[in-house]
């Protein structure tokens, strides 16, 4: 089993662009910060379509040791042996995962991957009142270029905390539908960002 | 409580798009026809995506009358009594959703709700050989038209049995990404599809 690669080969002209998907510092209903917990079906369902638009690397983000193991797990499962072979388009998706104890470890890991720290894309459902928002058209342009790495980076529970939030790059604009509605699911936010940065 | 609407009252010019979850007649992984077993999560997430766009009504297809009661259940939770003061905005999402035993129902439903039967627009993960495609421009003119309501049809396990397929009114293009990995899970796939037909 040693002999098998772990990571898929990265195609160099991917583009520029990783994924984390943050379970703390996040809004619970109240906005207080809270630590969610990490549900099989994120792992899965995000690993799936950042492989189908060539995210770099996925980064699961909780500072919960025992949800480490969980995710872990996991990725053994569909990464080794008899799932590997059963379903090799899952391996191909989830080996793009990786458990981090923190958005500081993900972009670490990325800024070594990179040669660069990247430049992160936060994302909410709402606009901020005090901070200019970027569009998805021009980040989209960026990640054409090629000049830099970027990590767009998705909350669970109720949102990304403000402290992560304010300190980012660019804060993305939400995805408006026009019918004021703006419940989606992560994995639905997810996928629907990441068509409209990279799919053609 | 039964003074309680269970529908939202419908914006007349909400899109005339319906959408159906289909778990049978479907493929497995060898291409058999099967019938799917239907998930809380595809629910959920699927009808918050179709609240997010504006569809009028989304149908989850299957003939397996227990998992009528399992959805019937999912949907008394969030939009009555408790779950829905707690949560208003799930209710306003799987108020959309209803079980029915077979796309025909779903067809007959909508048919009566818009006075005319709806278009079926069918996805599949790869291109028919024998059939045209029509491109996701071409439905979303059309959906913005108005002049007829429509109905898209998304399939669960390895897609759409070929004979649901062959019978539409017309085939969407692939959510081909050019990364040639197209295994994107039917939650995904629902909410990309609906982003490119309704989304700003």
């Amino acid at each position: 089993m040693s002999a098998e690669p772990t990571e898929l080969p990265q195609d160099p002209n991917a583009p520029r662009l990783y994924l984390a998907l943050v379970h703390y510092p996040v809004k619970d209903r109240a906005g207080a910060t809270v630590t969610t917990s990490v549900t099989n079906l994120d792992v899965h369902d995000i690993a799936r379509s950042a492989r189908t638009f060539g995210v770099r690397r996925y980064y699961v983000v909780t500072p919960i040791e025992l949800q480490h193991t969980l995710v872990r797990r996991i990725l053994e499962h569909w990464t080794t042996g008899a799932g590997r072979k059963r379903m090799p388009e899952r391996w191909e998706a989830l080996s793009l995962a990786e458990p981090v104890v923190s958005l500081e470890q993900a972009i670490e890991d990325a800024t070594k991957r990179e040669g660069e720290r990247p430049r992160l894309l936060v994302t909410a459902a709402r606009a901020p009142k005090d901070r200019p928002l970027t569009s998805v058209a021009d980040a989209r342009g960026w990640l054409r270029d090629r000049a830099h790495p970027y990590m767009l980076i998705l909350g669970t529970g109720h949102g990304l905390a403000e402290s992560l939030l304010a300190g980012a790059d660019h804060q993305l604009e939400p995805l408006d539908s026009g019918t004021g509605y703006n419940h989606l699911s992560v994995r639905a936010a997810a996928a629907i960002y990441l068509d409209r940065l990279l799919g053609r």
